[in-house]
């Protein structure tokens, strides 16, 4: 008697079996989600189990085995004959975050390899990919083998998800979105590490926002999520560091896709805003240590700094942008992206201090200029945003520009100049205690920061 | 502004508030259940809000509008203009239960109106419908127009689920079987009441079984489900009693479609065992009650008496059976009924007592005989099934026939035979305390018993 000849594991039992509580086996899962994946097991009898995983809980075992299964699903990259170590960082998605525009080329100039494959803007969150095609001509949609030519010539390139990777996650996000199930940190750990995963990485960073523009909004369920994405990361034999970071306002000064752009160039010339310009360093130095480029975080944003100093990262930046196709020109000349053709102030209704920027409103401020999507089928504006000018305890006087919004619609732009109004408060003191960028860091990897 | 302008009502709002333990008002509980039915909501949606309302529960103003919805989902009976109270009963389902089958004539005898609509075998327990067809030509397959003309004339006609009646509890309970969604009370009251209530009664008395014989084998699950109906039932204006009821053994002594038919006319002629005949004028008491032919329970059990020993209860069952087609001539004559080929007797390996009869076990046993269904669409046996010579607490000697196995299939009997004899558990000393046979009676309607 071997395996195959058992009695086939049953899609009911094992819904029923998560519904009461109980633990499910690696081949439990496999039949469920990889019979799903090859449309072998109905919808309606997978979204029982969603649910049913979303209200019990997956253990860490559990999780490990979801990720697997669906990181298998499809194909797995493999980039071990490239000789440096392969490390991603991945972002759990904010406001104005431009920061893997400018890892992958610093992490790529100091000797790593960065296969990193993005999303697009989702919610009031900007998406990676969005912001590369403001790049005129910038192509996104490498197939894999110019994917890994890329890698070879640079050691850093940046696409879009592709048909071939965890196809498994695909079809369970498309129903998670529709059955009320997405809201699961299990569910979002096996998602997220199964395409990170499926990109042939030796180690991945993880920076996973909390505060009023981040999905979540309070520290402890960010925390919770780090956590299990590093230990499932980790059970699946990978370096894994998770950085929880402040995302109660915008990240930088620029939102919108090319606007952060612009950004991004600033950041890679040395100059660029503080809070921005540390993250880079924070996150870079950890990509370096876990690929053991250096032998501590400290050392590896040291080194992110003189990358950034001699110019290094900013020509792997060009030359990436060249090999994608991309107008790299650019880079010498910024006025060569997308401008909007009209601009707006908002300004301060009172003297004092910005207390708080509400961070969902801003991002949302600019999916209504265009710069995001309200459906998934609607294009995106690269030339709109805003910049702003004042962030928390920033002192204002009455009618002092707060931000400048970027449009090319006039309905657009008022709405888009009203929310940013709502969403800037302004106080007679000065907020007590700034939140810190970087609230903890979760890694198991021997260094705690 | 009218109600019909707002926004629509989402399905996944509705799941999303249900899955974190919120209220659905009955306005978001039709859009999502009565969205379902009209195939505008599909089954992925359906199946995530049946999970999510089995984990987080319904309150009893859901669990209401949740009935009413399926309710009203198809075809409502009335029968408003027949002058009689109508007074149904409905059982969870067990052993041997033949109940209704004396309980309708006992009622229409007293006065009352029954539109009884039943269902089949399910599991291991038996189906009013498969018993009633093992009487030769008994159609319970009335169109409404002939339902009503048998109650006029009669009092009492029993029929099967019409497709006009809660098509919504059918499309719903055909997803809960495959989803893992069927064991929730409140799921399970709606299905139950929906049903009952398109009957267009005034009253309903419920029996609703525990033991190892019933499908909630634990009283405090059975005490649950019956407040929950009787709640539901209250709220929705019907008079409502139920009665928490043994089914750790088989009831009476015949089991099996046609054997129960038989040991149904002893009851109605005035034999037949103590348990059966003592449930049977319990349920027809609380019947005569609710249905206010009788100042008290005590009356309408005295009621129901002298209803069976007079013969009019006898003579309004032949006056059905000929009414829907059935040869009458069983009521005289019960040879005339089917009979098994042959029979094997189940034998004590020991003297001393019957300390148990494993009722699952049993019930199973008239299954594999035939006279239940393996798959829905199985057909089924009338004659087989098994008559039962020991009860629990009944003194045996070695060698002594405990049951009689009637049979039509050698491999079938044998296996039958088996898993009697396991069922059957023999020991020195009688039971200490006998279960009773009413456990407890649930009602708000005035009378405790």
């Amino acid at each position: 008697m071997n395996a195959s000849s058992s009695t086939p594991i049953r899609a009911i039992d094992v819904i029923r079996k998560k519904r009461d509580g109980g633990e499910l086996s690696r081949a439990e899962i496999e039949a469920l989600v990889g019979g799903y994946t090859r449309d072998e097991i109905p919808d309606y009898q997978a979204s029982a189990w969603l649910m049913a995983a979303l209200l019990k809980g997956l253990t860490r075992a559990e999780t490990a085995a979801l990720t697997d299964t669906m990181l298998r699903s499809g194909e797995v990259l493999d980039f071990s004959d490239l000789p440096s170590r392969k490390i991603d960082k991945h972002s759990t998605g904010g406001v104005g975050d431009k920061t893997s525009l400018v890892l992958a080329p610093v992490a790529a100039a100091g000797g790593l390899t960065v296969p990193m494959i993005s999303g697009r803007g989702l919610g009031h969150t900007g998406g990676t990919l969005d912001k590369l095609e403001a790049i005129p001509g910038f192509n996104v949609n490498l197939p894999v083998a110019r994917f890994r030519k890329v890698l070879e010539t640079c050691g850093c390139a940046m696409i879009g998800q592709t048909a071939e990777i965890a196809p498994a996650d695909r079809k369970i996000y498309a129903l998670r979105d529709v059955t009320g199930t997405v809201e699961s940190p299990f569910l979002i750990c096996a998602s997220i590490m199964s395409k990170k995963l499926a990109e042939g990485i030796d180690g991945l960073v993880l920076d996973v926002k909390t505060g009023s523009g981040a999905f979540m909004k309070k520290e402890e369920d960010a925390a919770y999520l780090a956590e299990l994405m590093v230990e499932t990361g980790e059970r699946m034999g990978k370096k894994m560091a998770a950085l929880i970071t402040d995302m109660d306002q915008p990240l930088g000064r620029y939102v919108g896709n090319s606007l952060e752009v612009v950004e991004v160039l600033e950041v890679l010339q040395g100059e660029g805003p503080i809070d921005l310009c540390e993250l880079c360093l924070g996150l870079a130095g950890w990509m370096f240590f876990l690929g053991e480029c250096a032998a501590t975080v400290q050392e590896g944003k040291q080194m992110s700094r003189q990358l950034i100093a001699s110019g290094a990262a900013l020509a792997k930046f060009k030359e990436m942008v060249e090999l994608q196709g991309g107008d790299a020109g650019v880079v010498d000349d910024p006025k060569r992206l997308p401008r909007a053709q009209h601009t707006l102030d908002v300004v301060s209704p009172a003297s004092g201090y910005v207390t708080a920027i509400q961070c969902e409103q801003a991002g949302t401020a600019c999916v209504i200029l265009g710069g995001g999507r309200e459906r998934k089928e609607d294009s995106v504006d690269p030339a709109v945003g805003f910049v702003l000018h004042k962030k928390v305890g920033d002192s204002v006087t009455k009618g002092e520009t707060l931000c400048t919004v970027h449009y090319n619609s006039d309905v657009r732009g008022q709405r888009a100049q009203a929310l940013l109004q709502e969403s800037f408060q302004i106080g007679h003191a000065a907020p007590a205690a700034k939140r810190p960028l970087v609230h903890r860091v979760i890694t198991k990897s021997g260094e705690k920061n």
